[in-house]
């Protein structure tokens, strides 16, 4: 290729050496003998928690929780003229990106000016500070790419965030880590991890260290220096100067009563001094500032400067303490220069516990019903309604349905695009907000998912040739479809986001007794109940139904419920006696296993006497049991059968409040399980905790596997850390891990599978055995500051939320079992939209369409593909094998870029870093030195930025 | 005189002409056939409360209360500048100064810049916002001369308060009102009064009304227009944009969520179109503020600016409503434009109650010993200090014993004047604070009055000729001096701060058998346990005492009580049987009433079944005893009797907790009643407010007199209010005024006049009686935001305080009771100073010295003299007598200025106004035009600017 960008290029290269230089001067000068002292001006605003994220932009709702980050903007930035000393970072894009649409052209310059001289400076920036238990790898990286976005093309080079900054998150995954590196950051800080790994790592000067963060790329490329701060991301007791706190101010007058500069600069020393122990350099960082802090900012700044300005004068009668105003970037150059060698970490920080009962394990399965409307819409809105845009062009934008949801205009991002943003902070899907907040979350998607319609349609209609009417059926899950349920001719169109050929089985709710499906080619489709639909790679396909025969459905085939369902590739059976499952074959590999599961109950219940340890109940982020043995819902399930010639169920009711249905399509290679659970009944006065757990006769021995944020898989092993000793103190809620997408157990012989259709959270208690805690009904808040228990009612469920998921099972044999939960995780995250149209369609109809030329080889999935600007689109192609996972996909993989589009002629293409803020070969992050060996590599990731 | 002022007048006159076209021109334009609404961003700064004035300035201990004056200024400052059309008050000068002297001088051009503008306006402008119930009018003339005079000295005319603001104070004095008018000031805001007077008031739009606030001055020399401000002084309801409040923003980006404008435009027009009914001209007023509010004063302006911007946007469609930043004196001078009449108002605003059962009448006593405290400092540090100052010269300020405490250098403001006029604040002398705060009002007089013994002992060192070593016997009252208890040979110099010759009795603790005391001029003085001390007007005398026969203080002689004790002028009787007063009798005069006091207590029972009505307790500031019957402490008093050549005493034991001792001495003609009350009993878990009961032949048909800041006497009625027809509901707390320092009842032929030497709370509930309450220890918070019940205990009276004092009664004939209780009144609040000399004085010590040439006549109270600057001494001579109370005093008196002092040449004299911040005859004040007839004169005050 010839790039069209290498004027481009060369003007950013200009600038980015700018940048560098400017960001060692930009730094104010530390002291080579001396206790250097940085002190972090910053604010920390969740995009949403106890309010909604627009209450905390304007400060409305200031019952609930004073904060109002217009005025935090505001003051810093007035604080920040008055002396250039001074220094603040803000982190948070999405809130940045409100205020800056209502300054005034001068105080935008006014901005840019003290961006440009280091002394505002953006760290992390993404549009939030993702969740990094329950979010997909594909939303953070969206969510962090328009962040990004904004600040690079608002500020350019200078606004570029150098660090990274998850200072509030409950744990932390390694694949963000990864990320993250992959992202450019030099570094990266966090404040929360196990209290057991912070004493360990206090007592090993270990709080700094280098994170290699992937066990497939090569290092340095995913090794993240990492920096856990010292009091989470408060500042030093007694030195919180906010208006939100009561400590005593400079009193620096000698006239006035109560003159204390003497005993403030003493505590002082004593901190700065008893936290250099645990530290390796001669630097140390102290956060100043906490939560929505600095609305008045005056107050942090002026007992600040008069803190400095005390400390530093005893330089004079041979202090060696040095204060200084700085900021991560300046801090972390230091650490940087100090050229030592740090420890190295290979694995990730959960779970996080902040004493010995108080596992934030919970949070991994809060609010089961959001978790997975922030996945659907992630398919939905983010990665269909983008490829749309992309492969029908302008069309998309505005034609007979109306405007769709743009992203090409910035300051008017895409509300989807937003909605999904927010939706992935730590407080969001995380399922730790309150219950208003909550709804605001998934309203704000549903009116996202409302502006994409528009654009699906528009773009369906150029592709397809047909302006014909379209609708929706989000109800599907519910089987409510007015459209198929009335209608005696329609058509259904089905895109596959994903760049293969995949298959799925659709189900609609209709009222006729018979039905004709047809393919696009007319050729008619087994139909009975159910009927398999496959589309083309990035593309779509049609099918038209008629109806045949009028009058009521046809009443389902009941059976008495079989000791076995099977179809070519699996055999399940089932125990006569309970109705529950006994085992699970594939019967291609010829493996075998026993498999028996059940739904049980965890309950925190507060009268136990087992209590004297702990009161510390479950609530929104805290799993706190406190007796290690689940309540078993019921020994036994009452079943029923279907069996038709797409799938095959197997109905078993446990209570009236815990079903299954467990089904076999004819072509499918995974058993899926579809648990219904709810409303969880509190008439006993004692909140629950439904798991599901699977008992199997494979010798895990502790083992077990998990997946990072939908990504790389790590190995789990029960009462174990790798890094540190465990003292274990929760045999249950210690052991608990995210699931994001998968879980797996395996000996030598047998691996299972269970990829999730939502985050959870899961484990392995005992051999053989894996649970996944589905839903969580709580009467007692967890004492975290959301200030509510979880328990989740709505108009349609006032007696208690009714969730419904799938898990599917995948039986193979280790070495290849990746194969297939590799492709199958990817169909439950990227899933197909339907869209119908009612009568006959016309003619000319396009009825199948694919925006690629060929699918792409089974080890490369397309993330990304979305409009850029009006010239270019951004492409992510990915490797999504580990390296040890798979002889056959594990290997690299050539793309040939210029014959991968049917619609989109390749006129350049540049590859830039993974959030694309930054040429790629123009990265140029720090070298760290670790203490050990290396990782090793195979998986890459390449991000094309194509001209079309 | 030729007056050596000219130039500098003229300069002023220039600047005064200016200063008057500057306040038209720098008010907002206002919109002739619209409602036009002034929005008056204000704070209210409380200088000490629930923390001391010290705390509140830096924002200390805000785990008590969030507030920090310094940056209330701060922010103010920086938001004003953001918008020229902004607009801000500031009142409290204590706070004010603070701030200023920590600002950079380019801060303080700034500052000026606003001033001048008329963006930042001082509003009252006092050094505090003094209490109007409890405080004693020379000390609020002082406190408003200080913190007026740094205006003035620091901004010119510019920063001159043209408006009076009193928003906070619990009721509103006549004689508060009649100094704001003589201070020059065009008119006058509060926010608190009776509920059902402001009922009336609105029903009859007098909410604004001319208050003639003297009846002895002409018109309009005490008319000051009274403005009662809509909510207290507070933002209309839904209208509080501070950081301490939690009403909606503005929220106006429709691209966010739950976009508001309309909404809250219709809330603030229904608002004001509603108040504009109450209210008489096409202007009304909002006080966009409250108690410490605009620490972060963008909350405030972002929200008011967009509120202006979409309200009167309206007016394009029609709307006829303007909004406008205003301040107190745009809107009084667009009500003095209006030109209409109102109504005239002639007593006062006391008792103030919120409700039916909330009267504020309980801190007319709250806190006794801080407001006997503060009276006696009054005396020696503020008048003794500085008239010694003024009579020795520069020798005061550096002598032999050190630097004094100077008022001649602004910015160093004497200590002892800052404690004083922080004391009068309206929860300093009031009782109405925290009790550590009460200790700090406390501690600052008593460092106060160290720093003025310095001066006092360079003084007479200077006068008298002798530096021998000087002792302050601060504990007299407890019979603690160490010098007189083991001294063998001592003088006594007993300083006189009043300008005539004065006598008073001189008790002293010894522990010699026997002492010589011989006066000035040698001659022995009769002395038994107390002597008779004479000086010299505005003077001193020396006394030396000499022990003559060492051992044993003499046993006090005790006799059976008397059934009468008499001198010449006064007669006594007790009856036999209870030793309780029976009788009182004026020789001269030959009148006799019966008379009978006892000791009662009221109390407030959480758990009386009279409680149905209200639960409200008695507390700091309110009094609700909710029994009408006061319980008798005991029906007869145990009594001891002791007769000397001095004095007479019958010494009364009611219970272990409530003594007195009836006093006679032999040259007075008052009655003194010497109460000591503590520590009142609350074992019974029971509250107590302890009164004293005058019962008397006198027939009062329901009136009483009380003083109103021990100047004019105020008419009083039971149950009757005179500008409102009173629903009475609390029998007693409803009936109770503050006494300053006087309270008399009457019928035609006999006055019993009370003194006081502090401020009391006190009524006439029944025919012949007046009681007063002495002494209070409550249980309960009041509810009004102190937070604390008035439960005093210290060091010395762990079990709770023990207070003393005095009441002086003089009986007289109605027409001439003025001549009595004038100069006693004087006496009781300016007490000789007396300091003591060990050993023998140097023959060449000047033992006797005058300040004057002669002393004044009866009917002039030299009511300050005090050092302005190096060459000049502020003089204010008053007519102390009501223009009706006396044939012999009422008249004119002339003043020979040229003649009045013995050690200072005037050179000339320039009158000022009250507060000494404007030339006299230039004080041009708006003219108001009542409904109704004019009041009538005779008093008049002079107030002389001299330079010796």
């Amino acid at each position: 290729f010839v790039s069209l960008f290498e004027e481009q290029r060369l003007k950013l290269k200009d600038l980015c050496l700018l940048l560098y230089f400017y960001i060692i001067s930009s730094c104010h000068a530390t002291k080579p003998n001396m206790l250097n002292v940085h002190l972090v001006p910053h604010t920390h605003d969740d995009v949403g928690w106890l309010k909604t994220v627009d209450q905390y932009f304007y400060g409305d709702r200031n019952d609930i929780q004073h904060a109002g980050v217009q005025y935090i903007l505001d003051s810093v930035v007035d604080q920040l003229l008055k002396n250039p000393d001074r220094r603040f970072i803000y982190v948070e894009t999405a809130f940045f990106y409100r205020w800056w649409k209502q300054q005034s052209s001068s105080m935008q310059q006014t901005v840019k000016k003290l961006v440009n001289e280091g002394r505002l400076e953006f760290v992390n920036g993404g549009w939030c500070m993702s969740d990094e238990a329950t979010t997909h790898y594909s939303a953070v990286i969206d969510q962090m790419t328009m962040g990004l976005r904004f600040l690079n093309e608002t500020f350019g080079p200078c606004g570029r965030p150098r660090v990274a900054w998850h200072i509030d998150p409950f744990g932390h995954a390694r694949e963000h880590a990864s990320m993250f590196a992959q992202m450019g950051y030099d570094g990266f800080f966090f404040g929360r991890l196990d209290y057991q790994d912070r004493a360990r790592r206090r007592r090993d000067k270990e709080q700094e260290l280098l994170w290699r963060a992937s066990d497939s790329l090569t290092p340095p490329m995913a090794d993240l220096f990492t920096g856990i701060l010292p009091n989470g991301y408060n500042p030093p007791e007694g030195f919180c100067w906010d208006q939100s706190c009561d400590d005593p101010p400079i009193r620096d007058d000698p006239d006035l009563e109560d003159y204390n500069v003497d005993d403030v600069v003493r505590r002082f020393l004593a901190i700065a001094n008893s936290q250099a122990i645990v530290y390796k350099t001669d630097h140390i960082i102290m956060t100043m500032g906490s939560d929505f802090q600095y609305e008045n900012a005056n107050l942090w700044y002026k007992n600040l400067d008069k803190l400095i300005h005390y400390v530093n004068a005893l330089q004079a009668n041979g202090s060696k303490v040095n204060v200084l105003y700085s900021t991560p970037s300046c801090y972390l150059q230091e650490l940087h220069r100090a050229n030592l060698t740090w420890a190295l970490k290979m694995d990730d920080f959960f779970p996080y516990a902040d004493d010995a009962h108080d596992f934030w394990t919970g949070y991994f399965t809060s609010r089961p019903a959001l978790k997975r409307y922030e996945r659907i819409s992630n398919s939905n809105l983010q990665v269909t309604c983008n490829q749309l845009e992309v492969l029908s062009g302008p069309a998309s934008r505005k034609g007979p349905f109306g405007e769709g949801d743009m992203v090409l205009i910035l300051v008017n991002l895409s509300l989807s695009e937003k909605a999904m943003a927010v939706a992935q902070h730590h407080d969001a899907v995380s399922g730790t907000e309150k219950q208003h907040v909550a709804n605001d979350y998934a309203r704000r998607l549903a009116h996202g998912w409302q502006r994409c319609q528009v654009l699906v349609s528009n773009s369906l209609a150029a592709l397809s040739g047909s302006s014909a009417e379209r609708m929706y059926c989000d109800n599907l899950n519910i089987s409510v479809c007015p459209l198929t349920e009335s209608s005696k001719k329609f058509s259904v169109n089905v895109y596959n986001p994903l760049a293969r050929p995949v298959t799925w089985p659709v189900r609609l709710p209709v009222n006729g007794t018979a039905y004709l499906v047809s393919d696009a080619n007319g050729k008619s489709v087994d139909c009975q109940l159910v009927f398999q639909v496959q589309a083309p790679p990035l593309g779509f396909t049609t099918y038209s139904v008629s109806l045949l025969q009028d009058g009521p459905p046809p009443a389902s085939t009941q059976h008495r419920t079989p000791t076995a369902i099977q179809n070519k590739f699996l055999r399940v059976t089932f125990d006569p006696d309970t109705g529950l499952l006994s085992s699970l074959s594939n019967l291609e590999t010829k493996q075998t296993i026993k498999l028996t599961q059940n739904f049980y109950w965890l309950v925190y219940n507060a009268s136990d006497g087992n209590n004297l340890q702990s009161d510390q109940p479950s609530g929104a982020y805290i799993f706190r049991p406190n007796s290690s043995t689940p309540f078993l819902i019921s020994k036994t399930a009452k079943t029923e059968s279907i069996q038709t010639s797409g799938v095959q169920e197997v109905r078993q009711w446990f209570a009236p409040w815990v079903s299954q249905v467990v089904r076999l399509y004819t072509d499918s290679k995974a058993l899926e399980l579809e648990w219904t659970v709810g409303p969880v009944p509190i008439d006993d006065d004692l909140g629950k905790e439904v798991i599901t757990r699977l008992d199997t006769s494979i010798k895990t021995s502790q083992y077990f596997y998990t997946d990072s944020n939908g990504r790389e898989m790590l190995q789990r092993k029960t009462d174990f850390r790798p890094t540190w000793n465990l003292r274990q103190s929760e045999p249950i809620a210690g052991n608990y891990y995210p699931i994001n997408s998968r879980a797996f157990i395996k000996d030598d012989v047998d691996q299972l599978t269970v990829v999730t259709d939502r985050s959870q959270g899961g484990g392995s208690i005992h051999n053989g055995s894996l649970e996944i805690m589905l839903h969580r009904r709580l009467l007692y808040d967890d004492v975290r500051g959301v200030g509510e228990p979880l328990n989740e009612t709505s108009n349609i469920f006032p007696k208690g939320l009714v969730v419904r998921g799938r898990l599917l099972l995948s039986l193979d044999r280790p070495p290849s079992a990746a194969d297939a939960h590799r492709p199958l995780a990817q169909e439950v995250v990227l899933q197909p939209l339907l869209t119908f149209t009612d009568g006959d369609l016309h003619p000319n109809t396009q009825l199948e369409f694919s925006g690629l030329q060929a699918a792409l080889p089974p080890a490369v999935h397309l993330l990304t593909l979305t409009q850029w600007d009006k010239d270019s689109v951004l492409l992510r192609l990915e490797h999504q094998f580990q390296s040890w996972e798979s002889k056959l996909n594990s290997q690299p993989v050539t793309v040939n870029l210029q014959k991968l589009f049917s619609t989109l002629e390749v006129l350049g293409v540049s590859e830039l870093n993974l959030s694309a803020n930054q040429w790629k070969d123009e990265m140029t992050r720090f070298h760290w030195t670790p203490m050990t060996g290396t990782g090793h590599l195979n998986l890459f990731i390449r991000f094309y930025y194509i001209s079309s």
